[in-house]
């Protein structure tokens, strides 16, 4: 989404969105003052082994896409893309003899290296639970004043966020409704309608992706990020407060859509999730295998990477079907 | 390593080392002239479903570093260390007011958000196939005139880098010989005595990680990058070609120890694995939680991220014990 | 300019420009098969300080844009856009205490330091001659093969770039032509009609910096980088066949307009003066003040940073009237 | 200097240093509430151009160093080096196609773009009134909480920072004395034995830039950061408050030595100057040349980037000599 096309969305759902409002404040943790992984908690070495003891197959579903110049990225707010840059090349190496070795050395070791830089919120991701807060406060009540340094979050960092192993439901909007329209919201029907085609029940615990489609469109960064779908309030809350989900996920960019629903919060359900609830989720998932083949439920895998302090860090995320009953 | 210790280990070592050398040259791949990631064929949804059907606790261990400004980098030949920054903060939010929403809403919505940069073989990370060739090819004949771009490598890029789920093997020399000499080389006799202390057989297709005890110097970047011990060319030479393996693995910087065994070649491990033979490996592992734990064998799953014609990518790996027997 | 903008524009000039064409090659210099720097071995001693006594004011016109997060950038192909972090600062270094000397220390001493990252041609600056050549060689014959490394180019590099002293000229055509239409090319008439009209006469060894009027949107970078006028070959020609100028300048990103000139070149005037003439020249200028005060001829002080091997870099512009006679 | 070296000194100063001292705050300008720039409010049109009518010579002295990879930086708290790198290169951009005008247009338009990042701190460059404060304040009184956002100060930042014109003095200090021993202090005496040899005399408004002779040492950074002498605060309260000079500047990494000279102040003489007195600095300095050819007073003329918000930027200052009668 241009700038210019993002703040004017902004702007006209904060004077045309004029409903009354639940007042919004972040949560105290159910696992004690020291919490920073939310719903997280809610996994155990039994948890696990009971995700894992019910695979049924060894083919793998890679949830997530691909990082290179040019791919989608938030810039509306001046942050910077994906940059990949060669360090070392087989030739480079040989005109420039950084280790001193000499020509003939250098023509026999071709050695290539590179570098990178990003957003933390690039590709497939995880949001840590310090990535929004509201009213100065994060999940758990911990403050920048206090939590905040130059090198990022004391609390609630990326580096916290544990290996996820647990029971993953796709749920396929898209396959359920069609090609959804710009800007559409998720509703919690939409959700149990597409459950019920699918015929797959949640359970407590369950980490849930929800296929809005968008990612056929990634490899064209401008449709991709484009008036893209996402998921509604009442969607997130169903889920949450109904249903006891652990995790989320979508195949779209910022899992919600704008304009947003609130016209006092410009990301109402990053801040329901993160600072009220302390649920993390996923962003740019690559949900069409998984749809290609009707796979609902799997063992989810994944592991971020541990970027001390950091508000979001890239992750790819496994699926594995499993026999579920 | 300071780059001047660097260098000078490299010259010393080419002055030195005067045996007959094996003529070295990049293999050509049995699994086919389009194959990108050599013995990493091995792997099968039949395999991955063995491995995985063995898992016998939902105990995880996490055998990624973490990455914080300061952290080990090899910076002798210029490459840049990782940086982290903020790039919005809920205070500067107020005060740049980027969204142009104003002071009561960026006050309401506390947004955080980050970057990074970093060279592609830090922290706990995999080096892709193209990471050294020998005489300008890289693994399978892939030339840099007709592969290398100015976004990387259009062949073995860490992109095409699967989802590794595998058997896998600590063998902890560090516990066997106790603390290794500065630049030391482990060798086969080493892996043949720690196994056998272990009670662990290796079989083919297993990956196999090697404990040397650095790790325990991680925090301390000076101390972790000077003189570590590392994997002799005898010992690997021993993983691969009589047992086998698929994946290699330590808790090193380079995997390798400096000076180097060749006076013709600075890195000839790394050229031996990847250039010749097909194998990755990984470096920067943290294996002392399975050490700890007495825990030998496991089913290892990770996945690095997708970086698109990169020489390496971070990854965060995982390794949960079996039943092997 | 949006990348589907851009490459549009391109491949329809490749369709429609179809006549007859002058064979474009890399010019040897006058100056001697070692000569990096081109024209600009116009200036001596004497031309120095012939201009340097001709100054009649203290008044200074910086002939510089700022750079901040969002400004304009050629982004089209990948490169990356002007970033901006802070490092240190007085609050985060209480938090983090990077020195360990403790919290009062870090309250006292109140510290600020902040990074930057940027494409070399950003903001006001100078293109090297290494920027473009043609079939592989740059100006004076060097070649990739020979001269370019992974750090940049051994010859011509920025570093190269020597101190610019000299007589300018502005010729303001927007001035003498008002608003230029979307795209339009500034033609030897143009600027001879632009010359009368403000009384100026061009000397051999001046710097002529031309006035587009496209600078006055250079806070909006979507408009700036919109289809902006450019110079035209037949212009550029002009001035350094005819009147033996030494170094250009112009407002616009890239002082060209696109669609490009030739099919066969989709930047014909680039080539023309880094590869073919040597002559270097200056992008995105700001000349908004000379115009508003009528100075078209003045002292022209720069300096670009010596960032070595590079094809482009920042300078800041001076310029202080004249009198010349 | 390591990390390591450069908190030991600090530490070691902390314990030893134990005078009686001197309250520090930060100061109020004479020139206003608004003012940003301090002392630089000494030039005017008037000064400028009566050093402007005393050049003598068309001879420039570049007094500023190159930006390479590997070049000097201060690291010790994690700031990032200087990095380079190519983002398109002939070859590359045959392989790659970025722009989508195939081989023969790309064969025959041979291009090379580069991009750069770096602390601001790095190379030739003047520090910013915000680079430090004194008890959350800098210069004037600005506090971090109503200026500095994510994207820097509203005040202060380099881009409010003039083109500098004025009369410079040389201080050879290194020819006056010699080889300075590691870490030491020039101190006020030193700079009247050196003024004296040089028959050179200061006057209200002058840049000083003072040589320690430590630029000898720029190739090699280790040995250029290592224990480099500094200024003392005897020194620059003598240049400042007796001869009311407007603007600083060594050939050292940081103006100051370490340890520091104050036991409740690790850069006693950066508060000193920037905080305390409004006067900006400029550090790294070549005056290699200058010393050669014993010019020691010069119209010095220097226009630093514009960097929005910045606590420093980049300076390639000229010196040209003058005839002062």
């Amino acid at each position: 989404m241009k700038r210019t096309h993002f703040l004017l969305a902004i702007v006209l759902a904060s004077q045309l969105v004029t409903f009354a409002q639940r007042k919004e404040t972040a949560g105290k943790s159910p696992w004690g003052f020291n919490d920073e992984i939310g719903t997280l908690n809610l996994m155990s070495d039994v948890s696990r082994l009971n995700v894992l003891s019910q695979i049924k197959s060894g083919k793998i579903y890679d949830l997530s896409m691909t990082y290179f110049v040019g791919m989608p990225s938030f810039s509306a707010l001046g942050d910077p893309g994906y940059q990949y840059w060669l360090t070392h090349t087989p030739h480079g190496t040989i005109v420039d003899n950084p280790n001193g070795l000499g020509k003939t050395m250098n023509s026999k070791v071709s050695y290539t290296g590179d570098a990178i830089s990003m957003y933390t919120h690039m590709g497939t991701h995880i949001d840590a639970l310090n990535h929004f807060g509201l009213d100065g406060k994060i999940w758990n009540g911990f403050t920048p004043e206090e939590h905040l340094g130059d090198k990022g979050w004391k609390k609630t960092g990326a580096e916290t966020i544990p290996p996820i192993i647990a029971r993953g439901v796709m749920i396929d909007v898209k396959a359920s409704k069609g090609r959804l329209p710009n800007n559409y919201r998720i509703t919690s029907n939409d959700l149990k309608d597409a459950l019920k085609k699918q015929r797959t029940r949640l359970e407590p615990g369950d980490i849930v992706v929800i296929r809005t489609g968008q990612a056929e469109f990634y490899q064209h960064a401008d449709h991709y990020l484009d008036n893209y779908p996402g998921i509604s309030l009442d969607a997130v809350k169903w889920l949450v407060e109904d249903h006891g989900i652990m995790l989320l996920g979508a195949d779209n960019l910022s899992f919600e859509a704008f304009p947003p629903e609130r016209k006092d919060n410009w990301v109402p359900v990053h801040t329901y999730l993160l600072a009220e609830k302390g649920v993390m989720f996923i962003e740019q998932m690559n949900l069409e295998e998984l749809s290609d083949d009707n796979v609902y439920e799997f063992a989810f895998i994944a592991a971020s990477l541990k970027l001390k302090g950091a508000s979001g860090s890239p992750m790819r995320p496994l699926a594995i079907p499993i026999n579920s009953k």
